[in-house]
């Protein structure tokens, strides 16, 4: 199974267009120890021919054009691509904007919760996206499904908040439903290999920890390194919980949380602007490297 | 008066993600004589300080990225945009999805006619812009309006078409109406210069020959070359008249059309990629230099 980190920056992508933080100035004066990220969205094939997005971010058009495997070969048709499937896993922006890319008549199917799908199609925009060609499926929760032959995809609820152009201030969880965010297990149908892609995800809980324990990859929710840190950076009044990401560091992070599940890959994506551990020099990438996390960078590509 | 070539392309850019042309294979190749091509917007500024972002492409946050005008200055505070003002020309996706980028509090107004507007306000996504700080302004016809100090713009209806993902197809004109499609006449107060920016317009009609005679600058429509371009392409059914774009060539297209309109400066922007003058070295792009027109290109600065 292939994997390629299309972007590994969370919403705004880094540099965000209107941040003035340190990181975001380094990524602009083209630090090569600070370099610029596109947002969190990764591509998945067993054949290498057919590929699976799971999310669309804002930046998929500059993600397709970096990424030769996702491209039209030069032998195809004149309309042609080798994407086959896009899965959500949620209704953030950042993972559902890029669908607004992937018009023209071109063939694929896209899955999501009813959630996501009721957004989807309360939203004309996407419209644009013919139905003739572009079948929409609704996920069920903890129920495997092919988006492509050979890769067989379980999305679960994992906690999270509903996306923020949808809260309803009015409720304490802001009318956050079930199935407003999922995790996804990716399973190679050939050889069993699997994953985890969780980029969103607000809390470690006991069927989360026994789901991933023993996992080969995962990779999850990088959002921040500490829950106040936006607060701290002059960016935000929101803390990561508020938001619904757990943070990488401190007694309820995510590095402490995966201690004793025995993942042998645990890899950093969806990484905010304001994260010093996008900065390859800086004492955080250092702490979470010796905790033995890697963290995801646009262009990489695993293979499992 | 400063004006930045955002992106050139029409809808999808250039390449385009399922688009196999020689063009576009020309373009992933890297071909320095067909270079790449975001979509289609422009920003504007009297005093270098404050811009006016003309549309809003799906690659904004990547033209942002590569314009270093339109970024926070060092000085600036934690958040900061030099993005004073966005004025749309229509509901077509490459113009408006940009939008879904301008996250994050920052302040800016919104310009567009009623008809946008109320594309704009059906679709929940467009609620990201925070209307504490984006202020949505509708745009009257034919009466000049301020999106910034020392700017005035007069948008004025130009023969086109509704949205795709808005036709209404039992309808003949597909349930287009006036504002659907607007030219933007952008006006530098202090200077009294002026320039068109027309990056849609079906028909060449009387009024708008006149509105257009003797202008110092045109940036006009150049989706195609030949009316029938994307059918013998094989990219596509539909004729450049169908999708409310008049071609650069022939006895109805817009170099004949201006013709006698004594206009200083002819600009074609809005380029689909089947369009061959994306190919510096073909002959349709020695025809069009020959008749006096210049293209548009990323990056490309105009002083006015």
């Amino acid at each position: 199974m292939r994997i390629l980190i299309l972007g590994a920056a969370a919403g705004g992508g880094f540099p965000q267009w209107n941040a003035n933080n340190e990181n975001c100035r380094r990524a602009r004066d083209g630090d090569p120890n600070t370099p610029a990220q596109t947002q969190s969205s990764i591509a998945v094939s067993v054949d290498g021919a057919t590929w699976c997005l799971c999310n669309a971010s804002p930046d998929l058009r500059q993600q397709l054009e970096a990424n030769r495997p996702l491209q039209p070969r030069p032998d195809d048709r004149v309309r042609a691509s080798p994407i086959g499937a896009v899965v959500l896993t949620n209704a953030d922006i950042d993972h559902i904007a890029g669908l607004l890319n992937l018009r023209e008549s071109q063939a694929f199917s896209l899955h999501a919760t009813s959630r996501v799908l009721e957004t989807l199609g309360a939203n004309s925009v996407f419209n644009v996206l013919n139905p003739a060609f572009v079948t929409r499926r609704e996920i069920n929760l903890d129920t495997p499904f092919a988006p492509l032959p050979g890769i067989h995809i379980t999305a679960f609820a994992v906690p999270g908040k509903v996306a923020l152009y949808l809260e309803d201030t009015s409720r304490k969880d802001f009318g956050t439903t079930s199935g407003d965010t999922v995790g996804l297990e990716i399973r190679d149908d050939a050889s069993g290999d699997k994953f985890f892609y969780i980029p969103g995800c607000a809390e470690m809980t006991a069927p989360l920890a026994a789901r991933l324990r023993d996992a080969p990859l995962v990779l999850f929710d990088g959002t921040l390194y500490a829950d106040d840190e936006m607060i701290r950076a002059g960016e935000g009044v929101k803390t990561g919980s508020r938001m619904g990401h757990m943070s990488m560091s401190g007694p309820m992070g995510s590095i402490t949380a995966f201690e004793g599940l025995n993942v042998k890959r645990r890899m950093f994506i969806h990484l905010n602007n304001t994260n010093p551990v996008l900065n390859l020099n800086s004492p955080e990438r250092a702490a979470v490297q010796i905790s033995g996390w890697e963290v995801a960078m646009d262009g990489l590509e695993i293979l499992l």
